[in-house]
């Protein structure tokens, strides 16, 4: 594991999560889909524990429904994400921050959430085949979603 | 990656994962943190957004005040795990149940997660540096964690 080669990797890592994020702000449901590998096993902020993976019609059509609920882009950004990648096989870990604004009104918030990537190069290029985004939850009795946290 | 190499590291890496559960099954809080690498990045059920690590003596009173609200063995079963691994890097993912008792009651209650770990080998071991435990949450305003979910 050179210096050298993880650097490179970790470059062409970040970018797809980039490209990812690039493509939500846009509000682009294809382009967000392709920029994820199909197989990609999601475990989403909602429900269900893990998504089951529709045509890229579906589930283009799910995302746009999404993005229906919020007026102007989606923001998304990753702070100091840490890169783990050797041979052909990588991970991420990042805390990531969602700002928007609910469709029909014009506070925007911000929700900080935990996200890890699992990659595979594949055909030479590196690909998103897991994504676990969550927030944690109040275990005061409660069992409320901890949506409030700030790094 | 020869298949045999992949299948020798899933079963260490696996192994790994079922040392850090026998350990909590067995309530002892030092064993559950060798377990994992003492730099582990935490992003758990329960607040904050990611554990900062204290030093073991600090880490085991936490897991043994933790332990303490459950009666008996506290169970962690991975459900069919996807590990993914090349040379020096891998990653699980997989849902994952506990089922405990919680002190004072008769009751037990299972509950249904997903989890996600990043593991590096160092010193010819594999050793888990990032785990990534959660439940989402319910989308419908409530803000609920969806505990209740099962796979």
């Amino acid at each position: 594991m050179s210096t050298t080669t993880t650097t490179r990797d970790e470059t062409a890592i970040l970018a797809v999560l980039q490209e990812h994020a690039d493509a939500i702000r846009a509000r682009d449901a294809e382009r967000t889909i392709a920029a994820f590998d199909r197989t990609v096993v999601r475990y989403d902020l909602a429900p269900p524990l893990a998504q089951v993976n529709g045509t890229v019609e579906e589930d283009a059509a799910g995302l746009r429904a999404w993005f229906a609920t919020f007026d102007g882009p989606v923001q998304i950004t990753h702070r100091d994400p840490t890169v783990v990648a050797d041979g052909d096989v990588a991970f991420v870990h990042t805390l990531t921050s969602m700002t928007a604004t609910p469709t029909g009104t014009t506070e925007s918030f911000t929700l900080w959430f935990r996200s890890t990537y699992g990659l595979r190069r594949l055909d030479g290029a590196w690909a998103v085949v897991h994504q676990h985004e969550s927030v944690p939850f109040h275990m005061d009795g409660s069992f409320a979603a901890a949506v409030g946290l700030t790094p």
